[in-house]
């Protein structure tokens, strides 16, 4: 898989927004990190930094380690962190840990795919009240949503570690238009969760995204892009 | 607390509709449900039989004696079942229960009240395509709603075994206006369930109760009840 950096540098040149560069920590040494940070375009280049997907991984740099490089360095581009409402169910302390990223720097965060809006919902309510009671100010949020066309996307996304409602899967399974099932979904979800942002005043943005390099897929995420554009639009007159 | 029969007796003389009573049968001897079922006005009452709460609790008739007593009358009310998407969670299986007890009578179907959207559509779902891959005809299936209107209703509804997403239970708690927060999710997920049960081919009905009798409780279920009869209405032209 080419690394985000050089598709960056070698295919995103004419691009004058900003560009968030994920970094899997575990591939680099503690130099060559330092190294892209200290020299990454602090006026375009955001970053997030990713732990590895399981312990047993063999990792060249932990992320805690990374972080306390970041924080050491004098010149380095703004950092997010990762959000997984997954993980969330299973421990209960996503939030702490969103808080103790935000401590070490972090100034945003962007969820996992969301399929399960109820444990999506559930972690961004116990971050925004748990920041409530501490008088410390949440940091913007983005959910991130991705369509999914087929039984073997749906296969990709379990290995993920994404939760899909059974009745979902079911639909998308047995359906004859998986993709416009998914489709409806993540539009219903994005309506639910950006109510749901405003209410509890939360900061939020959404991200969309295609799972493969499947062209049906990619135009519907570009097509799901667009459309929440225009309900974020219209909701926020 | 009063027998649902000497209420239906002495409260409900001048109501014409059709009535359900619900015989928590562990309470009854097998003759004294006997009795009942036989001389219950068919014309108006069905019946719902109910288990006891848990395993430990001492039962004059157990569930399956009831079921079979009932399979052996000639004169008998119509007869529906309980469903729990909650236990469904847990055994994956309540859609064969929902089977099993269809096979020994049952003509429609009540669930538990619904807060968790996505455990009830899952066991909608399941127990759906189960019968469509079977080649038998769903039975109409009454969904639960119920608003809740403090900290100490909600209290009661865990006690009660009622999954509630945890985002919800906190707004629930947190918020000045519980009855609302609650009200305005129930009519969310009747929408939701209407959808959802029209697109699957599932004949459905929503349910609406009050947990307590609290007068605020009580006028909130009513207000409910009112507005989800125009979704219904609406939406079947």
């Amino acid at each position: 898989m080419m690394d985000p950096v050089t598709f960056y540098e070698q295919h995103l040149s004419g691009w004058m927004g900003p560009v968030i560069v994920y970094r899997a920590v575990g591939k680099y040494s503690p130099a060559e990190l330092r190294r892209w940070l200290t020299a990454a375009d602090r006026g375009q280049v955001l970053t997030v930094l990713v732990g590895a997907a399981s312990g047993r991984q063999p990792v060249m740099t932990r992320l805690a380690e990374a972080y306390r490089l970041y924080a050491g360095l004098e010149r380095r581009p703004r950092l997010g962190g990762v959000l997984i409402a997954e993980r969330h169910v299973v421990t209960g302390a996503e939030h702490h840990r969103m808080q103790d990223k935000q401590a070490a720097g972090c100034e945003f965060f962007v969820s996992q795919v969301c399929y399960d809006l109820d444990h999506t919902r559930t972690v961004l309510s116990d971050y925004a009240y748990a920041c409530r009671d501490r008088g410390i100010a949440p940091r913007p949020t983005v959910v991130t949503l991705a369509p999914c066309g087929s039984a073997k996307t749906l296969e990709f996304m379990s290995w993920l570690g994404i939760d899909v409602p059974r009745w979902l899967r079911t639909e998308i399974l047995r359906s004859d238009d998986p993709l416009t099932e998914s489709y409806d979904q993540c539009r219903t979800n994005a309506r639910a969760l950006i109510a749901f942002c405003r209410r509890l005043g939360l900061p939020f943005g959404i991200n969309v995204e295609s799972l493969t390099n499947r062209k049906v897929e990619i135009e519907a995420s570009i097509g799901l892009a667009h459309e929440i554009r225009c309900l974020l639009d219209r909701r926020a007159r």
